[in-house]
């Protein structure tokens, strides 16, 4: 990951000022660095060599960091990463254009590694979460919105990335066709449980405790799987505090206390977690075909991670 | 070129509904498709297969599209191509997403050639058209812009393109090394003197009509070449004027009539029309290597089109 962490750095350069500033203070702001991680660790798990796979991994962390760039300029978010969002420092023009250049650099660091059927997977990726973006876009506040089209939209804009970064890895290490299905079936559903916990955070997680940007969701009227089953839960008798909050959007200072105790109360926030739980065991089940390796272990911890953070 | 449309029209379906709709806005909308279309005659001109070339002619025009989608987003520009622009009707999120989905869907384009060296030169293109656009943000209303910044300018955010629309159409047409370099050369001064016809348009070129978007340029006061010349030609006894209209951009209704006189009379027009007629000869004398074809001659007259419009 140390490699991987010095490609990002030496990529992100550019002789236009703006470009490393604004990229370095994304990258350097951390973050937990996770997609780039499972692409090292799923060609290592694979027993193969781990060469293209920093190459693909960097450009996964830059196509995320891309995706995280547009996002909060369409989402119109202030915060990343406890850090004032980039865009309300350096315009949102600049920030929609260095995430255009980070994109492009991804395929360049693809390029080099002259694997076709890992770019193919990357750029199949990068494709379908634009599509899972829009299709968030335009239903996001719709309290009509159902449970597949919800799993559908996390599994384009968040698991997809996921799955594509664990593919590539493996398909970089050079391994079988059986592995890097496995790979890729672990990735897609590791990134569907990540999604589910963080929407359950969103509203405290298991917790007594908030966690810093818990409410963030709900203030936004983003309709989650805590809240969808919360709305079909608590049914009518409720129905009014949900067409308000969420679907007109007009929400006073207490409201959301009030959500997160429906929520809790009505049981959806257990199911959330069950839920995750439940494609977490679906990502660890999918690593049987793999050789029993410490990097397989790793890789099912790393499933138990994404779930536990909320538990 | 029917091939490439069809093609075009294809790969930017989606079943996610406002995909197809704005890509279809824009790309219905028309243009010159003079980028595509150096793309299959540099395959033809080599005298190799085209089947590659038309699918990197589609992956040009995408990667196009998706710059022109960001840019009139980062320039709060309110028409393209005649109609309303489309981030003023879908809002300017669905043009950032959307033109992220084209972008991708151009390396899915590309990857289904299995050509690596083509594949590469247009994704260094995509982050060098970034690199230029960001440039072009911080330096387009700076008055002490140089010419040979302004040049640098030009060349990544526009002529970039031209060059690698002409290069990989080589590339995938298996050309040898001196086709391809001749081409990328061609390509990129092709570039550099449509560009520069398109800055003297924008004061009219050397008719005495102007076209319907003149004066954008100036109302928006981007710094181009007949301003650059005309602000060294007037010097100190405009100064005044050039720092109140671009530096300030402090304009009233009749500046644009009164900077298009100072355009004129200081032979600025003239000079940047030379300019590009310069431009055009170097990339008409890049074709030398090529066999003496219709093609070669299509691609020559290509180079006349770029600043005949303007003359």
């Amino acid at each position: 990951m140390a490699r991987v962490d010095a490609l990002i750095i030496q990529r992100m350069q550019s002789d236009v000022p703006v470009i490393p500033l604004l990229a370095e203070h994304l990258v350097a702001a951390g973050g937990k660095r996770l997609r780039p991680l499972m692409t090292v660790a799923a060609a290592r798990a694979t027993g193969g060599p781990v060469e293209a796979a920093v190459s693909l991994a960097a450009a996964v962390e830059f196509i995320h960091t891309a995706t995280l760039l547009h996002d909060d300029v369409v989402d119109g978010s202030e915060l990343r990463r406890g850090k004032v969002a980039a865009h309300l420092i350096w315009g949102a023009a600049s920030s929609v254009l260095v995430g255009d250049f980070l994109f492009a650099r991804a395929f360049e660091l693809m390029v080099e590694t002259d694997n076709m059927r890992a770019l193919g997977v990357l750029a199949r990726a990068a494709g379908v979460i634009a599509e899972g973006e829009v299709l968030q876009l335009t239903r996001a506040h719709d309290i009509t919105l159902d449970r597949d089209t919800y799993l559908k939209i996390i599994q384009a804009k968040t698991a997809e990335l996921f799955a594509a970064a664990a593919e590539s890895g493996a398909l970089g290490a050079g391994a079988d066709d059986a592995q890097v299905t496995a790979l890729r079936d672990y990735g897609m559903a590791l990134g569907v449980a990540f999604q589910l916990a963080d929407d359950a955070l969103d509203y405290g997680g298991a917790s007594e405790t908030l966690g810093k940007n818990a409410g963030d969701d709900f203030r936004e009227a983003k309709v989650t799987l805590p809240l969808l089953i919360a709305m079909e839960r608590t049914g009518a008798a409720e129905a009014a505090f949900w067409a308000r909050t969420i679907d007109r959007r007009d929400q006073s200072e207490d409201d959301f206390r009030r959500a997160r105790e429906l929520i809790v109360a009505s049981g959806a926030l257990t199911a959330t977690l069950d839920e995750a739980g439940a494609w977490a065991d679906r990502a660890k089940a999918a690593l049987g075909v793999l050789p029993d390796t410490d990097w397989r272990r790793a890789l099912a911890s790393l499933a138990d991670f994404a779930v536990s953070r909320a538990a």
